[in-house]
């Protein structure tokens, strides 16, 4: 095990009908708030008549920030800063998924910063203090509503960066508001939360049975949790399940005392920042072409993952035979779930794949489990057309 | 899943050398400090002149409160009180195991506390602010080191009670710091970390599979690391996840929308205000006595346990049976590792089972996955004796 520090303050409040918690957080934090949501979905939910009620009833001065994209813009980031500036709020409300909350922690961070808030998304400047963040949580996937990481594109420039910007102060987690997620979106979230823990998993630090344990206990709840919401998107204890799953999967603890890669992020992040696919449905796709590029440096690893998270039957297979089974397991786990299993899925050709292999590597190599350069990024990204 | 509210706002420092980041928490929090220690362990291992020299380097006002006992007790708590009005200090560094870390959240809250500190352990009143507290963690045992429970002894009453107190501003957790720590001392540890995980792990609450697999993840680690230390006291690896384990058991993770249960330890909290045994030891005793008695309640529970976590083969065994070999499997990991299997180890006779069962139950009847009234707790320590 590596030596670590592991600090996570968030709140996270979580269970059916926990949205009445959010009369305390107003006592504490203040009545003046910036709404931010994304599409139409937390209207036709009923969630933002739920909390027009609440903020009725405490008085609250509310001013809304609505159509935050999938991928997060710098330009909404910048209509929110005005918003808090011209106003004079004391603190945001994000309700929604990870785009939602993402682009409110780049608020939070840059409504106290004096200069552009590109600057902390372009390793210019590390955010000393932030306004207060408190979430609802709709869509179980990216872990941001309990970590300080926000990810932002710019679209002038085609860049979509990474930032370490705020912990949300408190976050709220209602299984039930995610029932009326669709299969799609509930299938990228699934993505997402697994690609998450594959991170972390896929590591070559030695003694790390605790860290190991819990990513294997987190995987196989989600995929098991994913058979059965995909049978009825209601399912409240397999909306739950996936729900801790997602926050658990990226809240700090499977990184501690272990080298994390986070290669494959970065080369989604790439083809996203320049075809605005979705980000879950893009790691379905790369992740185990990057798996199949790899798995020789640890080959051990990789035989462990079919074994206990997949279930692969060693038995007349050779140590690296087993670990392609998983792999490939991790592959019809996806293609019966509907993820997409290749770029051409989105209509991307082999035309840019120059530019992404580019954009994957805006501060040199990428990944600790193989350390990637351009060349390999566009093998991969070359696996996966 | 039951609702839950999850806050932990610890800073966990963790690794070989990380007293060096003592520095900055000086800067930050103050340089007028009282240090609460033990016996004299951290003198004979060195540690006592590395903070000497750190004290000095950085200028620092500090008092002592030394000799803070395995049963810490009101008494000392108070002593530290008085010291912290007396010369005005800032913050509180505990260094040392659960006991000192314990009595130092209780000097914490009372020194801000107008009235009687044990009013908290009664029940009479609840924290609302306390001094800062830092930790250097030396045994991997209570997990008071990211938690805000204290648990303080009224000698005068023989009463040893529970609160909730304050979380540590940041806790120090240098594997290496538990080198020294003697093999009974250990072995007390061992014994303390698995309980508090069969506290947690014992529950009727359904849909708990992630904190049922890092429950399992843990009660496995603790295990294997045991064997290890107690073949080489100063095996890094084995102490470092012994120590993270120890942390992990009782940081509010295990416990996130779960039932759990606590009664064993209230019958050790019982026995030891009566007999000042020391509390590993304790527990070692009555636990598989506690499984024996509520086994009945929950055998698909027990029975899981038996498998996952000792291995028990199912073959030809009815559920029961196989329930049965677990607890064995326990009492016989606690004898191969030499911690005391009976209370006559102690030289505790039938003399006093009326008073211990009263003291157990102080506030009515405990536990959940069996609630058990004072003939229960009788019952218990008759077939511990």
């Amino acid at each position: 095990m590596n030596p670590f520090t592991f600090y996570n303050p968030t709140e996270l409040i979580f269970g059916k009908g926990q949205l009445e918690k959010l009369d305390e957080k107003i006592d504490q934090l203040g009545k003046r708030i910036l709404l931010v949501y994304g599409g139409g979905s937390i209207k036709r939910s009923g969630l933002y008549d739920k909390l027009q009620a609440i903020f009725e009833k405490k008085g609250c001065h509310v001013r809304e920030l609505a159509g935050v994209e999938p991928n997060p813009r710098l330009s909404t980031v910048k209509k929110g800063i005005s918003l808090i500036r011209e106003n004079e709020l004391d603190w945001i409300l994000a309700v929604g998924g990870g785009s939602v909350i993402d682009c409110s922690k780049a608020i939070a961070g840059g409504a106290l910063y004096d200069g552009d808030v590109w600057d902390f998304y372009e390793r210019k400047a590390k955010v000393e203090k932030a306004l207060p963040l408190g979430t609802v949580l709709t869509l179980a996937a990216t872990g941001s509503e309990m970590n300080k990481g926000s990810v932002i594109t710019n679209w002038e420039t085609q860049q979509k960066h990474g930032a370490s910007m705020t912990f949300p102060t408190f976050s709220i987690l209602d299984p039930e508001n995610t029932f009326t997620v669709p299969r799609n979106q509930t299938v990228y979230g699934i993505s997402d939360t697994l690609s998450h823990v594959f991170e972390q998993y896929f590591s070559h630090t030695k003694e790390i049975p605790l860290q190991t344990g819990f990513a294997e206990t987190i995987m196989k709840t989600v995929i098991e949790n994913a058979r059965k919401v995909l049978q009825n998107l209601e399912d409240y204890d397999a909306r739950a399940n996936l729900m801790l799953s997602s926050t658990f999967a990226l809240n700090g603890l499977l990184a501690t005392g272990v080298e994390t890669d986070w290669a494959t992020h970065s080369i989604e992040h790439a083809v996203s920042a320049v075809y605005d696919i979705p980000h879950g449905g893009g790691l379905a796709i790369i992740f185990p072409n990057w798996m199949k590029y790899v798995y020789k440096e640890n080959i051990p690893r990789f035989k462990r993952f079919a074994v206990e998270v997949w279930g692969v039957d060693p038995a007349g297979k050779t140590d690296e035979e087993i670990a392609l089974a998983g792999i490939d397991a991790v592959r019809a786990f996806f293609n019966e779930i509907g993820a997409p299993s290749r770029l051409a899925d989105y209509n991307i050709g082999d035309d840019k794949l120059d530019v992404m292999a580019e954009k994957a590597l805006p501060f040199g190599p990428i990944g600790n489990f193989k350390k990637l350069g351009k060349e390999d990024v566009r093998e991969i990204l070359k696996m996966s057309l």
